[in-house]
């Protein structure tokens, strides 16, 4: 028995998410599949993050328990003969018997990406937030800041959220322009339902004039969904990657 | 009567290409078809560049004549309604009745999309080939400099090529590296069938070491489609714009 570790990479434009619904297709299915093909055993994967419908990753993580003798950094190669172009896995390696994706330490990043130009792009349409007004990426940056450190982040999570506590520690929030897309940076170590996508349409606001940056301060004080911006679409959340110390998880 | 020229950007991943092909979607049927809608007129429009199946634009041209009243500035919003949202007019405008996109003076912007990174990375495998060979930007620069200017680019021409001559002048063939996408653009007033993705091809493999960048003036010399590098494929490929004059068009 070994518990392999695999770094996922996936276009969510075609998937109902991550995590196994009966009658959708999703990622967490396509894996479980792809390991049966491979192995011939019943797995589900045990996964790091559940992205939603239309988010996209570059590195999310999934772990799994197999009798197969593939060696844990060859099942990468056997795994992406088995899926679509859409899902890559871009490494896989063995982990301790006792390393579990989420009760674990790790630093996560994402990034939202947000397409400001004058007219919509075609090829970009899947994989951003389209919004057309002048949009000061320094103003957001300002933004960002209030929001690094340790918070109550109630107000930057969907009401449905079922966490014990909303208190996270955001590491680095940050806005940058690439020609006519927006990249928002946020890195910390736990995010709640929709938070990412709760910052990005507050800082999106706040970029086009709506309110001052130091109006996160008293949104945060709030703690009140109301007392954030919008909810910024899916289609423009990457899931980039994880920092993990696997060899040494609690 | 008003001859109107959209600027037409689309994502040519679902398409068989611009041209009208009994049984196929095709941009200029999907063009046609929104014109219908919006004027009740059966109308082919004209197209500038009718690009291959999978291959991308920013702002291809088209000109059509109609008898509707509706302003050449308002067609690109009628137009957008009835279009899915892979194609987008970019702009519209009313142009004088004699203009014809393909005969007139202009000069074409193409970009070529190459993934240079360790891994795939599905979010970016319909808009750029994938290629994950150390890959010298500069060398490519080098060899496209050999490429500028009036040349017989018979060397970088598909064999089937039904063109009078193929005499083309360049005025640019530059690479550039943006994280792990390098973006070859080539700027010239004509170009023959599949020349942009040879060049694109050709420089890859000088790129990759494989030949010097001098070995361009060989290739040209030799008038010979086999001296030069592989057809790169189509998804890299990117119309990205016209520079045309269209009220001294001749």
């Amino acid at each position: 028995m070994q518990r392999v570790m695999l770094t996922v990479a996936y276009d969510g434009t075609n998937y109902n998410g991550w995590a196994l619904q009966p009658g959708a297709t999703t990622i967490e299915g396509m894996l479980n599949h792809a390991i049966h093909a491979v192995t011939g055993e019943e797995i589900r994967v045990i996964g790091a993050s559940r992205t939603d419908a239309g988010v996209h990753a570059y590195g999310n993580l999934a772990v799994f328990d197999t009798e197969s003798s593939i060696p844990g950094d060859r099942f990468s190669y056997a795994l992406n003969h088995m899926l679509p172009e859409d899902i890559r896995i871009v490494s896989s390696r063995q982990v301790p018997a006792e390393f579990h994706p989420r009760h674990c330490h790790s630093v996560k990043t994402y990034e939202y990406h947000i397409l400001n130009s004058e007219h919509r792009i075609p090829t970009k349409r899947l994989y951003s937030c389209y919004n057309n007004m002048p949009m000061d990426v320094e103003r957001m940056n300002q933004a960002g800041r209030y929001l690094v450190g340790e918070h109550d982040f109630t107000s930057f999570c969907n009401v449905d959220s079922q966490a014990e506590t909303h208190v996270r520690t955001l590491y680095e929030v940050s806005a940058a322009r690439q020609d006519d897309m927006i990249i928002i940076r946020v890195r910390g170590n736990g995010f709640l339902y929709n938070m990412v996508r709760i910052i990005a349409g507050t800082l999106m606001q706040i970029g086009r004039g709506k309110g001052a940056p130091e109006d996160i301060v008293q949104m945060l004080e709030k703690k009140d969904r109301s007392a954030a911006g919008p909810t910024a679409p899916a289609c423009g959340l990457f899931l980039a990657g994880y920092e993990i110390n696997v060899d040494n998880a609690e």
